[in-house]
């Protein structure tokens, strides 16, 4: 029996259902968001994650006010909608894709001259937002299937899955497609500490899908790969630069290491929308550092002295030659990235 | 200032202070154990850890029972020894250095006949025994200085330090050196998961020593060496092969790997006793596993679901080629670790 993959963000008609990302993996509890404030709230509070997901929470935030508001003129309507939007942004203002969906459904009320029509537009632009975004997962999952085999088992970081995204994910996309075809891929999960979203969301995301999943700790990955047969890495991407160089989740650079000294396969899952061809490469990339206290405590109890020293990078830069493969919605690149990348958005 | 090293162990003429490495970091607490019962629950509680510590805390116990016994009777006084040496080896029966310190302490009961004498050559026994550890860990740390030079920066991993010996340490042995000698190393610490070592014990024990100490999850190791200019990584063992593959800590191996790719010498410290001929190769070491719980929680704290399959080997084996060095009481093995490592015991 194929599980039905749980959708972080869903359009219920008169609400919002959203999973509170927040609870995982103790409780999977659905939230009925009724009100903009609510979409707020959540979007501010975390209880949505991943940058997809909080663009497309962000759209149905506007169509979900769109279809309370009692203005009837169409002038006033707008200048609201802007404000609206303004507000949204507020509750994550670091948040790209928060911007960009916003942005998305403004553009929409521009051609248009009524207030009904504006708002079956809205509505229809951020369900569009949502099914683009599925799009993009399921094809970057089907030219990844492509690369595993039957009885595979791939090892991943952190959480580039379905939860973040509209479904699928990017990562972890081939196991939702492996799902749907009767294939069976195997999954080691590393925890990714400091913030553990490999333990708390990627086990439990897979383990939900009826993958068979095994957990493991972030220094494991070697005596695993070895040991485990391990066929392949797969990862997410932050942001992918002009030369393929990627930024991702703290760990990815020592897995690459440890992928290629092994022998096995090393491959990242991004849509186009990572790739930043204005970065020429890694080295431009800015690592953003976390608070001590992220690495001083685990799951909020102290595991070090509180003045301890702490080192905490949020993400690495896996150079591109470290890479076997990079999967997009328009095919997988291998080889000479900085031409083919471009290729991309010609 | 030098600071004081904390000595895990003492002798206090009357009673055995004992540092309770249980409750670090959080508190630096001496317990005063008066019994050889308060010895054997210090072992079973892991209020002591550490193999040779353990070793030092058992013959102490028995040295402790020698000077309370009211048996005058050179035969009772001998046959009741044996007895207690059993009691303390039930405290923890996998322990092989507890078991080893109580048979050096039975010895020399051999050749005496008085109840006098014996309970004078136990004292001096067990204070051999821990003299002993002093001074291999010691020159651990001489030969280990001359590999470094003064402001290197060095990565370890996991607690080879000098709570776990009668003084000094292993891997962390040349920090000490180094401090007695004016000369400044720094070092990184990782956390070492799931029982947080580096965290709990390594980081605290360089603190406390004075040494500019920063601590790391284990999956920043890769981007911190790249990024900070470490210039080695220092490990222990617990137990060498004859060619030199050496089992250690879940972690060692992938941080030999990095290591090896980021063009750094990765380098393994620890005493003979340690170096097992009679294993061929690290094919031989049995990994331990451990329970699940202790990847899938933190102090009774879920960080997973409860029924997550969690893989948890608590050791790992580091094929010799990766290894630099072995650091051993008798000098630096480099190279060709088989006749190398064998001489070392003619």
């Amino acid at each position: 029996m194929l599980n039905t993959p749980i959708r972080s963000v869903q359009w219920s008609g008169t609400h919002i259902t959203l999973l509170d990302q927040r609870l995982l993996p103790a409780k999977t509890e659905f939230l009925s968001l009724t009100s903009i404030k609510d979409v707020w709230d959540a979007i501010f509070k975390l209880k949505v994650r991943g940058a997809p997901a909080i663009g497309i929470a962000a759209a149905y935030g506007l169509a979900l006010w769109t279809q309370q508001t009692t203005l009837t003129n169409f002038n006033d309507f707008k200048s609201e909608l802007v404000k609206q939007g303004a507000y949204l942004e507020s509750s994550r203002p670091t948040a790209v894709n928060l911007f960009w969906a916003v942005k998305r459904i403004l553009s929409v009320v521009e051609p248009v001259s009524s207030v009904e029509t504006a708002k079956e537009a809205i509505l229809a632009e951020a369900q569009l937002i949502e099914k683009e975004d599925e799009d993009v997962c399921r094809s970057i999952g089907e030219y990844a299937i492509t690369l595993f085999h039957d009885e595979d088992t791939l090892l991943t970081h952190c959480n580039a899955g379905g939860i973040a995204t509209a479904r699928y994910g990017t990562a972890l996309a081939p196991f939702y497609i492996a799902k749907e075809r009767g294939m069976n891929l195997k999954a080691y999960a590393s925890e990714t500490r400091p913030v553990l979203q490999g333990a708390r969301l990627t086990a439990w995301e897979l383990q939900q899908l009826g993958v068979d999943v095994t957990l493991i700790t972030d220094n494991m990955v070697a005596h695993t790969i070895k040991s485990k047969g391990v066929t392949a890495v797969i990862v997410g991407a932050d942001r992918i630069a002009a030369n393929g160089d990627t930024a991702n989740k703290i760990g990815t650079y020592g897995l690459a290491l440890i992928a290629k000294s092994l022998g096995i396969p090393f491959y990242v899952a991004a849509p186009l929308s990572t790739i930043d061809l204005d970065t020429l490469s890694g080295g431009e990339i800015e690592i953003e550092e976390r608070h001590p206290d992220e690495v001083r405590t685990l799951n909020g109890q102290a595991i070090t002295t509180p003045d301890m020293k702490v080192f905490n990078p949020a993400f690495d830069v896996t150079p591109s030659e470290l890479i076997t493969g990079i999967i997009t919605e328009k095919g997988i690149i291998q080889g000479d990235y900085q031409p083919k990348l471009a290729k991309l958005f010609l």
